[in-house]
């Protein structure tokens, strides 16, 4: 068993990404098969950026990799979970701990959780 | 804040659906605005089935329905959250808990759960 990408008609899956202790769900982002392969291999979180059309290295930037601990496939081979360490504690580029800071209800919606780092730090050059 | 459907081609998001209590990832599905309207206004977590092309309410043939109990979504306003009770303990169609039941690494798969139900029984009419 293993992904199965011509499922999708741009040969991308998603894959979700979650701590691997605190269960909490990170980031979702998309996978090609090279991405798939650059990660079995490297057993760092690779994905196939959207907006650039070329392979991401998560934390390739900021050093805030994700070095993965077990990967799974849903019962389609069209959904792939990652369970990862987070290095610097936060996945999202904001410096959330995870991109799915919002709640939103019937009453609208509200940030939750409070940066961890400051991305303007993160991201200097 | 509320997930902007304008940012897919199709009108669909991805929705990674998780045990609010377990932490446990359970599913992926998609959502249109249709769907959204409905998982917020019935509280019965509501999806875009892409084979049927119609509005899906999860657990409609099986009896086990989502319960949302939080909803989030990320940065970007293209990925959902849901956070539901899962109503029969199980909401893969395998009768596996989590339709994530299989482990993929370099040697190869294995699957990791065992069914909680009997398909045949579930969804025999």
């Amino acid at each position: 068993m293993k992904p199965n990408f011509s499922k999708s008609s741009k040969g991308l899956l998603p894959a979700v990404v979650q701590d691997h202790s605190s269960g909490e769900v990170l980031m979702l982002a998309y996978m090609n098969q090279a991405a798939w392969e650059a990660t079995l291999t490297t057993g760092k979180a690779t994905y196939f950026s959207r907006s650039r059309q070329s392979l991401w290295i998560k934390g390739e930037t900021s050093g805030h990799v994700q070095l993965v601990r077990e990967i799974r496939i849903d019962c389609d081979q069209d959904t792939i979970l990652l369970k990862v360490e987070q290095v610097g504690g936060a996945a999202c580029h904001t410096g959330h701990r995870t991109c799915f800071y919002t709640v939103v209800d019937n009453q609208g919606s509200r940030v939750v959780e409070t940066p961890v780092f400051d991305p303007k730090e993160v991201y200097s050059s």
